[in-house]
């Protein structure tokens, strides 16, 4: 969590502490508060702020951006990527379970989803698409353009999860191709439990709980005012950062030949890549790196204790035995070109060592 | 939020800024953080952690904790108190939309959930009764005991609201009446938007999202680590005050005889009260205080823009016109003997001179 968007958070607790929705003098400095974050979180986005509702997080931004376009839609079936993050994967397993079809796309060897397998898809009955526009595991960008266009050729609707990608690639030209996107606080330097949803102001839907108050009906509960205040602090402090393509140029330089990049993300300003590396296992890495005081990991961290194979390199085609041989990496403006060609030594020698350790009797 | 709880937080998100589900060693003391206090926060609850989930606040707390125990029991039936928090009427409106049959309980004189109706209303086919432990709107401490055995008897699930009661009464006497409780960290002094449901973990029931990884299935997102950390250290510090019931006294003492009391709470130390001035709008009260610095309401925010009559007032039979004159004030333990005479005085103020204004021709 940034200094700035922490100091905003205390500043909010000790001052504008009111209920948002009490009407005496302390509730309604909140609601200005709120109202003035999200004006100014509208407008980094480049979107009506009558449409963008606060929430706990990115996950509870997919399930209200998801219900909602559902409501509004028909049909009965959805498509999603295979490779999309857990929240949206278990959001729509729980709609198959209430009777809806699922389609689930894999990713071609670009790391992107295949576009042409989607299309195949689509029936009349299709009532939603929902594709994330960055992969958590890959940082692959998705071709939201043309899922756009099918969509609007076929009236079905189209969310996507923007959490990996607010504040790390500009989306101000994207927000205008989907009809509800998911935004996350914590992923930008801002806190834990607080998020956001976009649903185009235009549509009518149905908000999952009847008669709520808070957020124009769409989200119940108290809002956030101190988290929400420094999620917009955090976000108009985040820019994307040219530094970042910098970074990960020179990290893959020194990388050794034994390291794979998954997907195309080389030359591109998302600050996560994955790397495969045939023969040593993702998590000899990740513990290894660990104990020489490096954090980065085996997959996105909401399916870490969960998946056998990552469902990112599953929709790759990816066989098992390599896939577990993944690593995931995230730089951040603050690295230094000695932090990120530490890292890559760290990794060249691990390799190093493993096939010595391995080679043992 | 206290200065406690806002120390704690700030410690959290700079020390502990890892994703509890990731595997390195950043992740694992956030894990740490998290589990220590779950631990914390179940001792001072008398409860077995093993139940305790952390949630987004007390709205979140109440749905888990209704739909857990409406996944484990059978039956079609729900009772609720027609008092319930706005929260609670809403998930089971929802409820209501899906085929359930709802059961709104009214409250007697003494502002307390009738029990015989109660009651009567049971059949066969309930599976659940709600009903929170304090109200929100007028203080009063609900009849727990003997609600638990009704549904003992019945084999009836009961979840209850303690939002409004932890940190002002004794819960450990109550915690073990219930199959299920929610609560809510903003209400004793931590964050805003973190809460916890606790549910029976004897209990076998389906969670709302299947395949879930974080809080063992229960609650899907990333943990909020420092608004965890920050409620459990203001859980630690909120102790039931005495002081409470000694100050309510003092204010009711000082109060003219126009005011009266709704609801047996004189002599309890929950620190909520409710008052009805006949002929004198709750609101000119509200808006004439807020003006001289006092911050009190005509019910509990989360429904004074949604319902024309408080629903507490409702369920207890009083007239809408009366109703109209009703005020909500919250001590707090800081509040000083000049606090709280101080807004005795205003408010005796107020009515006198609303006598004079709406004689004026």
């Amino acid at each position: 969590m940034s200094e700035d968007a922490l100091s905003a958070f205390m500043k909010a607790a000790r001052e504008y502490y009111g209920n948002t929705s009490s009407v005496h003098d302390v509730g309604t400095n909140a609601k200005a508060l709120v109202e003035h974050s999200r004006q100014t979180l509208a407008a980094t986005l480049n979107v009506d702020p009558a449409g963008l509702y606060f929430s706990s997080g990115g996950t509870e931004g997919n399930w209200l951006g998801i219900e909602a376009l559902l409501s509004a839609g028909s049909g009965n079936h959805i498509i999603i990527s295979a490779a999309e993050h857990s929240s949206v994967r278990r959001i729509v397993e729980k709609k198959e379970k209430e009777g809806w079809r699922i389609s689930r796309i894999p990713l071609t060897t670009s790391g992107v989803v295949d576009v042409e397998a989607l299309q195949d898809e689509m029936t009349e009955d299709t009532a939603l698409v929902s594709v994330q526009l960055v992969n958590s595991d890959l940082g692959t960008i998705q071709p939201l353009e043309v899922i756009h266009r099918l969509c609007a050729e076929s009236g079905v609707f189209l969310h996507s999860d923007f959490v990996q990608a607010f504040g790390k690639i500009d989306v101000t030209n994207v927000v205008g191709l989907v009809d509800s996107f998911s935004l996350s606080a914590h992923k930008i330097g801002g806190p834990k439990g607080v998020g956001a949803v976009y649903i185009r102001p235009s549509l009518s839907f149905t908000p999952i709980f009847p008669s709520v108050t808070h957020e124009s009906g769409v989200r119940p509960g108290t809002l956030n005012t101190p988290g929400i205040a420094s999620f917009v602090v955090a976000a108009d402090h985040h820019v994307e950062e040219e530094r970042i393509s910098y970074l990960k140029s020179i990290f893959l330089t020194k990388l050794e030949s034994s390291f794979q990049l998954v997907g195309d993300t080389r030359d591109q300003e998302v600050p996560i890549l994955g790397l495969l590396v045939e023969g040593v296992p993702g998590q000899w890495l990740m513990l290894e790196g660990s104990r020489r005081g490096y954090a980065f990991s085996v997959g996105s961290a909401c399916q870490s204790y969960q998946d056998s194979t990552l469902p990112t390199l599953d929709a790759m085609g990816i066989d098992e035995e390599l896939a577990e041989t993944f690593i995931r990496i995230s730089f951040h403006p603050s690295h230094t070109e000695a932090d990120v060609l530490g890292l890559a030594d760290c990794l060249n020698g691990i390799v190093a060592e493993y096939s010595t350790v391995s080679a043992a009797p």
